[in-house]
């Protein structure tokens, strides 16, 4: 913190000075005394997503009727193009929004593990989000690849160091490289450049999970030399519950990978409704069963909003809300036990910080119990999301008062 | 037709008859000189669903945010079991409601294959909806398995007898058949009781897709012992576009098939986020990434219609409407060059009729901008809809007069 303590840091002027602040009022909030802190997991709704689904409902689907699918046919690869401009670095027609994040990570494995044969292994780490693993789990169950776990560090997460030697160990084996840019616990950001680099030297495909980046910090997939990514879109940004997802798949590898889900969205000349599977030329081969439109409408609102905001803005007031919760955490709770599972280095973390203590799970029913909503991650860990663009410093430092209060204070 | 000519048909009477007319009212008519003939691509807005989905985003996204979770995790499983009593004669726990059908189809297709070792054969139809073909496509395109083509007759659509000869051309080898179980073309209605026992006897699995029949007649999953079934929302049951789909699977495959696409969602102690994946000892193990929400509660309140309409009577309207479709076609277009491409057995048909003319295309396009909305299916086939609880005799008869009028008449 610039001057003195963090307990003594003018709250009203930090927020004040916050240039995202009036972006809180876009946002729904229908109790403004609950001190909501997981828009990690499931972001505030829009106030332009009310309208905009009134209209997609009432005047598209019930005025419109069938020759809505004029342009909701569209809507996939045109949002996905909003996204890839405003919020990862990729270029139009590299992205679409569609299924879920889990699906299109299967497909995506799938697609790398087929792209690469005679490679048997596929590399992530146990500190991965559980879909991720499992689907994993999923495609090795037949025996024909395996996976080599890292066990990286649990607070930095995995490093170009952690990946390197399980590399070496498998040379000429390695067909898939997968882990989450952003973990999902501790907030560590992966070094995709570095990461990507080694894995590409090793002769494999690299599938970054951004789901806890996207939206959170400044992501540039080309200059990294991303293969495939995939990643939700009601975190960070503010689609709705389980609204669709994204892929990602540079277009280099477009014509080269094959989706394994061959659906007639994927097809090239799809109302045709031919014999034999023509797959579309370009990013609309990912595509697989018909996408959810209202998912897909309140997804455009909140990746206009981030677009709108700026990536620049909102990784800057990420590392600001993070900065001011460690040091409040440092100084009202550490004697209480609490300890930070976060990295200290705010370049290397997220817009989320890990609180751990013995007692986490109690803790955070305790905390929602009185109205300041975090949420738990087994074993020890409180995860105070702080979703830039709806989050003000005022909340931080109440979600840790009310922690404080909670152990005694 | 009962007494004289269709045309004479008392129109006023007809629709005064109706025990169904009463639901037109449960659905918006936002263009009431509108005839839309095509509620069997995307069937009507309910009215409850657009007070349904202003509480679901205003109240539970926007109130509950991450609480509506306690709730929302529910979903699939309990408007699957809604689906499953009033529409398919599934047992509770046999259906969930979640991700595409290509998606659905795709998980069942590939789990049957694996569930058959040693067995290299997948039986479907040229007729199936393209993507079901393209799917299967999918997964021969590793050369593991292969797909032997059924070419029944494009009207009456695959019979037991069309089933038998090329089970017996592949004995002990067939792992797979699946067909849909009412032509999406000419709305033919397999016999799924009778298929399904020959393709047992041959030790295969079966997968009904019932994207046009369920909610468009009765269906009894159980009595015909079939094994697995997807189907749609967004027709007969007006979920809206792109609404998720579901998936069947009977109660004793369920230990026994393995979804392939493992994800967190059929994780038995999901958030746990634990290591290794631990599937659900039932059909929530079929389920893969987040669910769409919103979608999921419009597929509830279109349920609802149908189950609280019945399906003994919603069968009934479609027979009567179809029957009517079919005399007015036969004494005033048939002298024009208009076939039926449907079974004129209604016993055998679904709810909608393929008027057949080599200018199908144009006409299409002509009746839309005269204000009726079938569509088109390739080549040479005009889809008349007649969704039963929003199809009025009326609209038959306006449908067919306008094209009457389109060929000179």
């Amino acid at each position: 913190m610039p001057d003195g303590t963090a307990t003594h840091l003018d709250l009203a002027a930090l927020d004040a000075a916050d240039p995202l602040a009036a972006f809180r009022d876009r946002f729904s909030f229908a109790d403004p005394d609950l001190v909501y802190l997981d828009g990690n997991s499931l972001g505030r709704l829009p106030r332009a997503t009310v309208e905009r689904l009134a209209t997609v409902v009432g005047e598209e689907w019930g005025g419109e009727l069938i020759r809505g699918w004029e342009h909701w046919v569209d809507e996939p690869r045109r949002v996905g193009d909003l996204l890839a401009a405003a919020i990862i670095g990729a270029r139009p027609g590299e992205v679409i929004v569609s299924d879920s994040t889990t699906v299109n990570f299967y497909k995506l494995a799938r697609a790398a593990i087929v792209a690469r044969p005679g490679r048997h292994i596929m590399v992530t780490d146990r500190a991965n989000f559980p879909t991720d693993r499992y689907v994993l789990e999923g495609l090795a169950a037949d025996g024909s690849v395996e996976i080599a776990w890292l066990d990286p560090d649990p607070v930095d997460g995995p490093r170009p160091d952690d990946v390197a030697p399980i590399l070496d160990a498998h040379p000429g084996d390695v067909a898939l490289v997968t882990m989450s840019q952003v973990n999902y616990r501790s907030a560590a950001i992966a070094d995709i450049s570095a990461i990507t680099a080694l894995v590409h030297d090793a002769g494999a495909l690299v599938l970054w999970d951004m789901s806890h980046s996207a939206g959170s910090i400044e992501v540039d997939v080309e200059a990294a030399g991303v293969d495939l990514a995939v990643g939700c879109t009601y975190k960070y940004l503010n689609g709705g519950p389980g609204a669709p997802a994204w892929l990602y798949v540079r277009e280099a590898l477009q014509g080269v990978l094959r989706n394994p889900i061959q659906g007639w969205f994927g097809q090239r000349d799809q109302f045709a409704m031919g014999q034999g599977y023509d797959p579309r030329p370009d990013i609309g081969a990912w595509l697989t069963g018909t996408p959810g439109i209202l998912g897909l409408a309140a997804v455009e609102v909140g990746v206009r909003l981030v677009a709108e905001a700026g990536m620049d803005r909102i990784r800057a007031k990420g590392m600001a809300l993070t900065e001011y919760a460690i040091a409040l955490v440092d100084e009202r709770l550490a004697a209480r036990g609490v300890t930070i599972g976060s990295p200290r280095d705010p370049a290397l973390r997220g817009a989320h910080v890990a609180l751990r203590h013995p007692d986490a799970r109690r803790l955070t029913a305790e905390l929602i119990a009185a109205g300041v909503v975090p949420d738990y991650r087994a074993p020890d860990s409180i995860r105070f999301g702080l979703s830039p663009l709806t989050t003000s410093f005022a909340d931080v430092a109440r979600g840790v008062a009310t922690l404080e209060r909670l152990l005694g204070g």
